[in-house]
């Protein structure tokens, strides 16, 4: 059988085939992503389940004149292997190969670049504002948002304003009733009973069959419903009225796995001008049965075998935890001794293994969705009745939730704590997600505590901390972590609440003095162990807090050490390093100050040990750093 | 006529007044408000719009044990006088006065501060949520939000997650078509279409009456409505479908002004539980003629003759601009020269004075309503068309786009100018408003220009360097100014283009040098003038620009000058000050550096007199500072 795949290379290639063709390449398309993501791991569930999606939009549409953007972006691997990037395709993800979501520098059919959620309808809006004042209203603007992805705030203000224009945008609804985890909140569940109700679905479908496609005229179809009044249309079309009521045409729900079906009513879409919604329903993981079978573990399942799909675990040695695993068996413990523990996160239960405590209490952990805006502030109310809410968000999308820290937290000092998961380097997931600004964006919002922690036992002892400070109606407190493993087999310690604002020190020395601020500390302590052979005798101290620092000690060590370092995985502009610029100006200290951390500029995708030493966090480069300050 | 309002001290007398006192009561209380805010100026529309629902509510409800939340909270005045503050609240947003927004620390009744828009769902949802932990389903949780707030995408993640949750939470929406600027969006559409169809909302009404308030068995009346299918719930109540589709009982539109009708549905509301939608119609407002004709004017009016509602202007010698003015007038001078210039703002058209540029090119100015993340991406979509989006945001509201600065704008190197106003100390509206951390949160963002304007003048050179480096496809770029006037009177100066990232000497000297950033220049301007005659000659660089930092030029000034003070309104912690403390230790450069900026908590509201010298702004802080560096 010859393959088709091997014969498409640009969209024009897709399009010279005839329709008939297409699911076979579908089954192609689906293979070959399977086979690659099962060598090089990648999101696999998303972008299996918008293989026919994806066909049928390039077939129809004229990309990338027409503008397409993929919400989110990690379901674009079918989108990037027909626009290009097949050959690439195996570099996904890897250091200076593709990246994993859609990027504008990488290909002219990125329209825009995503990783973080529901910012595609804002952005298609623009280029469809664009298309207008200039008169074009032949181009098509596209936007395929997921059924999660479209509870985010940000996805209904967009949905909300783009009524006001009279543009041509088309929404696909990309409904799998899953993120990560299941959706949740009042949107998925109305989407639930719209695709549930058959009757209601046959019959509303064949009235728009028969009236909108049907005909060489849709406008006069849209003339024919604006002119019925809201009610009947209410009443015709009562169980998509949230859409219509926007002020979308709402179509669907299709099947969307049927790409025959797809590329017909995408091309009688193409021809009705104006705001339009189409809810496609997919399943994610589609094709490879246990995919489909553990959505969630599937999302982004690491390397497995390409014909089972059973999952390839590399792991036969013992290792450290994961930091977010002894987050999730830390913040259970607590909440069995205390029923005023509860654990709020949005869309990340999985990510930050809050699934844990969700198992034990499931009325006492909130998903509340994509929705990071609404998980601070409904932490801090939570906060207001004495409850003790752990609010787990990964670093980068804290950033979506920074007014509500600084405005319902901070502010009225509500001690809500603060987990921050993703925090420094993330690698793969590449500079969307990179948790390189929070230790910045934090520190100056006053009444913070900012802490982080050494290994997993300082995780668990920080945890406890912020429980007790809580407890005592302290200051909201943050604790970041990286992803990935800690350093320790032996985790599970009796943890014990540390005092607010000091460190500790780790190794005694002279001269020169390491500054650290959380896992990070684990590399320099073991470079200034090595450096010892070469008669270096640095000494080290984790700061453990951010804020408020220990400015005693500090002053303590001016005296004491000539040459400072600071270490710290987040941005150079605004974190430790500031901290201590700004210690030593204003204390008059003419001590050295020589700084680690992240560079001043985005930083791209790879695995953790290319980036670190891209940016010099190896402990080659921390070695060459230390000794640099000993010759001080 | 005895006055019912002077009987008023808590609400507890309220309680016990008889229902139909209560029409006079809320003109008594309508008059105190007007006599008080034409003399002590605030929030005068909003806070009118709001008296017989702020009675009802307090008069039906347990407050404080129920929990009430104002949105926004500037509509909160007749709550604040109903609950204690009557006597003080002359001194309303006044230094040491009591605050314009509801704080938690000022009185039991404010459940939870507001003061940034969208908040109360979130945080009414989670005392609700406490609430039902704790087995208390008596308990009732009101939020009060505009028809403005509730198209905030945050709204919206809130409403959208609480059906999931089996609480007992009445979200009052209180309709009166317009924020501070007309509303927008489909929402506002969609609202108002279901209050001007009369016929069926009198059938709707009566129906909802005939099952619901005439029973003393509120839960069989839900139950039945549950089990009828959502498509006859759709048919009869199609118009409402919007609430209703996210799992909300809603009830209304009703007559915001008739306080007697309020309380009697308001009681039946109360016996109803579970989750509701209470949308009531009011006028901004209401009861001054001259604030009901002009809501957008008497939004916040300054003062005005009590009787007539006149504006009193004391304006009557020439003052400089506006910076807001300045923006709005030299936007319009580029986009009358270049039609790719376009207007974008969330919602702050009138504050910000994108109203000048909306009354010639409506079709290029976007107020997209309460959408601060939209604004921001949207503004990104535009610009990779082509066009030159000038996105207005106040400081403390871009703290709600900020993860799209970072990720939709900075990420992808998108030339978006950003126009922010209200940086540093606002004054009156207090903590929540004070643009105080925007430097610190956006100089950690790499790709950036920072820049902030000396004068009007100044500002108007940034913006045509902004607009020709974005017609360059340069870098994003920010400009900061404060709210309130500039200095020039001759404003109108012929703009030229600045060199990105080099500042200007505004004074030549010995030994001190004042590194400045924004408007503060001209206070310390004045204070060297005058210092000279004491023999102090101390040096003056405005800088202009945080981010790219003139290292150069520090450089040299590192061997001219011994002592170096930086100025900004803006934290101490991120700003100006870390980017020169963080140079001088990066170059090993032992020179002096003494800091004048906000200090490291929440600063409270007042007078921008006051609160200057609070922080050391004042011209003595600022000459006291000189002094005890020319001495070092």
């Amino acid at each position: 059988m010859s393959s088709l795949l091997s014969q498409i290379h640009t969209v024009e290639d897709l399009r010279k085939l005839p329709v008939n063709d297409l699911p076979k390449l579908c089954d192609e398309l689906r293979q070959f992503i399977i086979e690659q993501t099962a060598q090089h791991p990648g999101h696999l569930g998303s972008s299996l389940g918008v293989v026919e999606l994806t066909v049928a939009i390039h077939y129809v549409f004229d990309t990338p004149n027409d503008k397409l953007i993929w919400d989110v972006g990690h379901q674009a691997y079918c989108h990037k292997i027909l626009t290009g990037r097949k050959e690439q395709f195996r570099t996904n993800r890897s250091y200076q190969g593709i990246s994993g979501f859609p990027r504008r520098e990488e290909s002219e059919y990125d329209a825009f670049g995503t990783g973080h959620s529901s910012t595609s309808v804002s952005a298609v809006l623009g280029m469809a504002v664009a298309a207008k004042m200039e008169g074009n209203m032949k181009r098509n603007h596209i936007a395929v948002i997921g059924d999660g992805a479209i509870g985010g705030g940000m996805a209904f203000e967009a949905m909300n304003q783009a009524p006001y224009r009279d543009v041509n945008m088309l929404v696909i609804l990309n409904d799998n009733k899953i993120s990560i985890d299941k959706s949740t909140g009042a949107m998925s569940k109305y989407l639930l009973s719209i695709t549930t109700s058959p009757a209601y679905n046959r019959f509303k479908s064949r009235l728009w069959n028969f009236f909108t496609f049907r005909t060489n005229h849709p406008n006069k179809v849209t003339n024919f419903f604006s002119k019925m009044g809201n009610s009947v249309k209410g009443w015709l079309f009562g169980g998509s009225n949230w859409f219509q009521s926007l002020g979308y045409r709402y179509f669907g729900p299709a099947d969307g796995h049927d790409v025959v079906y797809l590329v017909k009513t995408l091309r009688d879409l193409k021809r009705l001008p104006g705001l339009k919604l189409f809810h496609v329903l997919t399943v994610k993981g589609k094709g490879l049965e246990a995919a489909e079978q553990n959505q969630t573990q599937y999302h982004a399942p690491g390397k497995f075998d390409p014909g089972t799909g059973k999952i390839i675990s590399s792991e036969d040695k013992v290792q450290p935890p994961k930091y977010q695993d002894v987050f999730g068996n830390t913040i259970l413990e607590f909440a069995r001794q205390d029923e005023k523990v509860v654990g709020i996160t949005p869309a990340m239960a999985t990510g930050c293994s809050l699934t844990i405590m969700d198992a034990v209490y499931p009325e006492r952990v909130f998903d509340v969705g994509i929705a990071e805006q609404h998980a601070v502030t409904f932490a801090a109310g939570l906060a207001t009745e004495g409850y003790i809410p752990f609010c787990n968000i990964y670093s980068s999308f804290l950033q979506r939730g920074y007014d509500q820290v600084i405005h319902d937290v901070a502010l009225q000092k509500l001690p809500v704590v603060f987990c921050i998961d993703r925090a420094g380097l993330v690698g793969e997931d590449g500079a969307t997600h990179q948790g390189s600004f929070d230790l910045a964006f934090l520190r100056c919002i006053p009444d913070l505590i900012i802490a982080s922690p050494l290994n997993e036992h300082e995780l668990r002892n920080l945890m406890l901390t912020a429980y007790q400070n809580a407890k005592n109606q302290g200051l909201p407190f943050v604790i970041r972590y990286p992803r990935g493993r800690g350093v320790l087999t032996d985790w599970h310690n009796d943890p014990k609440a540390l005092p607010i604002g000091k460190g500790q020190m780790l190794r005694e020395g002279e001269k020169v003095l390491l500054l650290t601020l959380g896992p990070l500390g684990n590399a320099v302590a073991k470079v200034l162990s090595q450096l010892e052979a070469e008669g270096i005798r640095a000494a080290h101290y984790d700061v453990r807090f951010l804020k408020p620092m220990d400015e005693e000690m500090l002053e303590k060590f001016a005296n004491r050490y000539s040459v400072w370092i600071t270490v710290e995985d987040g941005t150079e502009k605004g974190g430790l390093f500031s901290e201590i610029s700004e210690f030593l100006e204003k204390h008059v200290f003419s001590n050295r100050l020589l700084h680690i951390a992240l560079p001043d500029r985005f930083i791209s995708h790879g695995d953790i040990p290319h980036l670190y030493k891209e940016v010099g966090f190896d402990e080659e480069a921390i070695a060459g750093k230390v000794r640099e300050a000993w010759k001080m």
